[in-house]
């Protein structure tokens, strides 16, 4: 089948169905997100609701969010409704509704403000990012971009340092440095303190200038240490809010350190924040096969019967980086590994793997589905956990150092680099189910994947065929989230050939020889969802407190009885403690076996 | 996985587990096939049962096989516990019985009688099949191989015109010519009528001196007009079976035209021969994928919930052939598609497909099992019938004949070229879901495959976005017999890129990619099974007679009715009547859709 994607921004929900404004007014603006010329001309087709009524939609209410009362401007199209139109397949026809999109998007404009514009995730993933999004004209008409650091630069000198690390994304795009140029005339820099409401009064008095008198968004992206999370938050919305539009931040991990920690900073940015407004990232999320996850389960009958106790015989989710923390550990050493990544990106694909079925896939439908899973999952305990530190290791003449050879880290610091855990869902559908997860640092190779093991063969009529151990012979479902994604089942199948001998073989969907097309970063899809008011990508604050509870203790237990890690070589494969602990379980990492491909 | 597949030759049965003399006499001679002595010392290690015993094996008594009485000579080893180890992971070590093997390699030989041995298949399959298990080392240690027919010809001149069709299957095999040389030098003729049982006697005279004195055991492979199979076997049977071996019949198709003339064929061969030295051959289960379709079903869990009616919406079983009778459509026009194709190929891969779990791999409770499914067919009616014949077509300035062109056709045939049925199978597992068969020749390419389309996924959450036609958007198994081997899975997957479009991507394994060992002939797997005893792949009368029960009704219909068949043009798609007949039964041919990956 033809698919109809095209360079045109592409868009799930095309239209934000709610927002509230920066301060805790109740009363929200209902606004609909501005699209970019090109990206109406050619996918909005509205067919049966033609937007001659510019018609505004009804939020819902949010299970979770602060409720903010809504005022439906016009008449009372559903959300669900129009999102149903905007879903179904487009024609590339000219809608009716164009003129009345462009004169809503001269009306409007979208500022989004980086602070701590001259980090390391600024300059590589979210500047990058917002290009991407510009070159796709997934971006409205009228935006402007705000660098906000500490540090003095003019707005050249901003340009010059974003301008390094742009990419065009794609090979051989047209235009690209064009289409830079006038990316990097949009955006301007505003020297400040994260903590000054001066400061941040000033950028406000900017962002009107460019703002010209229309309908002002803003989004805020706080690139920035926690330590100061609260501070910023607190000017941003003081100061420089907006007054007639919506007013978005997305934040970045960590959200604390613990639930108390959590619910602290939650606290907090509620002061000051509603829910809605709040946008806290997990970029996994973003990930092409996460977003995919949902798809081939709901969309897909053959996995249907599958997805159960019934046939599932285990689950794991599998993180590995082939490099140390390089000089970088001092942030690192206060977390770990398993507040790093487990508590909160293999956790979260865990519980989009397990989810029930959501009524839809509106946001607030497949946050409650995901909250329903971690509040069924027992905490974990000490005696489900392996954890391990990384030594130093000498191979072909080089020697890479240990953890603690690391400048940055504390002398004989204990602090995990490598965590493997079994974790359980108690309830109907996965009762007893190992869900085992592993993730670690400096690792044999550089992987992010889920692997779901089905169960034996009940009667096998061909185990004499396959040998003495059957654990080969299970059937394995893989999608390989990064590098080089792909999806394969491994299935039992017959060697060509007289006899009847049997062997493993893949069905195999790699996307670089199925799809030409570059994957996008995680970035750009979850910049988009923000602008675009999508939280379906985002985590709730119920979903951070119900992930928090299932680590907290064993955290703590971690370190009140500063439990040594098990040491393992850089490089390596990781502790074998890891091999035990799924042996308890009846299981055998996917990721460690013999086979060729694994 | 590693396979431990090696040129040496592999088998599933290792195990001939009986037999029975030629003459209808109740005692049977317990046998067991010879093996060559490579293949003995690279496979056989029989851990828990060394031969030492030269142990015999029980048969057991076959459902529908005519029964003989079985004495065991030694001991009561049972067939099922040697098979087991025989079927389990063998180890390359030298086995203690190869010393006693060896003896018995020695006492035994085997003669191959290719009767009819100047004919097409003979020279195009026969030969080259006994040929290339000869290079692999499958055939016994003493054989012989006897071409017999009416024309006159020396030993030598039989050689030169085999040696014409003989190749080394696989690419670059050393010592091929060596080899081909060797295998020639055991090929001899013999001149003589079909119906002469003196002529046969000749033979039987000249095999005795090959065998020189050891247990005679003699394959006749008939390949000769359905008009003189009874006459062949008679003389056969009472000139030339041995005296002391088992003596097997490989009989090809027609079997019959119909129900009556089926079973008057079986009655008359059962004159002479019991029903455990018949060896009905149907070539398309000796073909590769149609072996593996039981591997797929039976060893992999992920298919076990799918197979029934509750996830399979319909079944469709196609065949087609870019060419015409060209020249050759005398048998062709006695005969037609149904009968050439659709009431052995199609069904019998439907019946393999469809079974339910047999108690074992074993053939009589393969063939029990089959024999099920087709008496829980409803049989074929006309209107669930299309028919078509090849008419003439210019294309690009080359005329293709119409069938009734062809000089061997006679005036005015009927006789269809093309066939679409649809069949059900009234059980608990089928109840309502289509078998749709299509068959032809002169059609736009050349295939044979398994289509399994599943149903909607129900409450599908991304209806929306799969667009008007959700018939694209179900999942579909696809088993590619020919060419180019393939099994595929088409699932619903998300496009890469920001937005939520879907496309159908296939889940692969293509043969080529996956395995460097080229695919043998079905043949060589059916020789080498009816030269071990093995009759899991052949067709037992039982079977025979609920195929024919199926569609001698509706053959007689169309015969006396004389219906007209749609005319399509040579090398087209077909008769559009196919595509009416599928959506009858809400259903669409995965072949002929618009995917550019069909």
């Amino acid at each position: 089948m033809a698919t109809l994607y095209s360079t045109q921004c592409p868009s799930f929900f095309a239209y934000s169905p709610s927002s509230s404004s920066f301060s805790s007014s109740n009363l929200a603006l209902l606004q609909r997100v501005n699209f970019s010329r090109r990206f109406l001309a050619s996918k909005a087709s509205l067919k049966s609701q033609p937007l001659s009524s510019q018609a505004p939609v009804n939020t819902q209410q949010h299970h979770g969010a602060v409720a903010a009362a809504v005022t439906p401007i016009e008449n009372g199209t559903s959300h669900k409704q129009l999102k149903a139109e905007l879903l179904s397949v487009m024609s590339p026809e000219e809608s009716q509704g164009e003129a009345d999109f462009e004169k809503d998007e001269n009306e409007s404009t979208v500022s989004i403000t980086v602070v701590g514009a001259s980090g390391d995730l600024a300059k590589k993933k979210i500047f990058p990012a917002l290009f991407a999004l510009y070159y796709e004209d997934c971006l409205p008409k009228h935006f402007t971009i705000y660098g906000y650091a500490r540090s003095k630069m003019t707005d050249a000198e901003l340009r010059n340092m974003v301008s390094k690390t742009l990419t065009c994304r794609i090979d051989k795009r047209e235009n690209c440095s064009e289409k830079m140029d006038q990316f990097l005339k949009r955006c301007f820099y505003h020297s400040g303190q994260y903590d000054s409401q001066e400061n941040f009064a000033g950028l406000d008095k900017k962002l009107k200038e460019h703002e010209g008198g229309r309908t002002s968004n803003r989004l805020f992206y706080l690139s920035i240490p926690p330590n100061i999370f609260i501070d910023a938050v607190k000017c941003a919305s003081l100061s420089a809010s907006s007054g007639n539009g919506w007013t978005r931040v997305i934040v970045e991990k960590p959200f604390g350190r613990d639930s108390e920690s959590s619910a602290a900073l939650t606290k907090s940015l509620k002061q000051y924040l509603t829910e809605d407004q709040i946008f806290r990232i997990d970029h996994y999320l973003g990930k092409e096969l996460v977003e995919n996850l949902s798809v081939l389960r709901f969309s897909n009958l053959i996995f249907e019967p599958l997805w159960s106790r019934q046939y599932i015989r285990n689950v794991q989710l599998i993180f590995s980086e082939d490099f140390g923390t390089e000089g970088r550990g001092g942030y690192f050493d206060h977390y770990g590994i398993i507040r790093d990544i487990m508590q909160n990106h293999l956790l979260q694909i865990l519980a989009l793997f397990a989810m029930e079925t959501p009524v839809s896939l509106d946001a607030e439908d497949i946050r409650n589905e995901k909250v329903k899973v971690l509040r069924s999952m027992r905490p974990l305990q000490l005696q489900n956990m392996v954890i391990g530190q990384y030594k130093s290791h000498t191979r072909g003449g080089v020697t890479y150092p240990a953890y603690v050879d690391d400048k940055t880290v504390p002398d004989g610091s204990l602090t995990p680099t490598f965590a493997a855990a079994a974790l359980f869902i108690d309830n109907a559908r996965w009762d007893g189910v190992p869900f085992l997860m592993k993730a670690g640092k400096a690792l044999h190779n550089k992987r992010a994947e889920i692997r779901v093991q089905f169960r034996h063969v009940p009667g096998n009529l061909y185990n004499r065929n396959i040998g003495t151990d059957l654990d080969r012979a299970t059937n394995e479902l893989v999608i390989r989230v990064q590098p080089d994604e792909a999806i394969y089942l491994k299935i039992n199948n017959k060697v060509p050939g007289l006899g009847m001998k049997l062997d493993r073989s893949n069905l195999n969907l790699h996307y670089a020889a199925r799809y030409s097309k570059e994957i996008p970063d995680a970035y750009e899809r979850l910049l988009l969802d923000a602008i675009e008011g999508e939280r379906r990508l985002f985590i709730r604050s119920d979903e951070l407190d119900a992930a928090w509870s299932l680590f907290t203790p064993v955290l703590k237990e971690l370190e009140e009885k500063r439990i040594i890690p098990e040491y393992y070589p850089y490089g390596s494969r990781g502790p074998v403690g890891a091999h035990y602990l799924a042996a308890k379980y009846n299981v055998r990492w996917g990721d460690l076996g013999t086979d060729i491909d694994q």
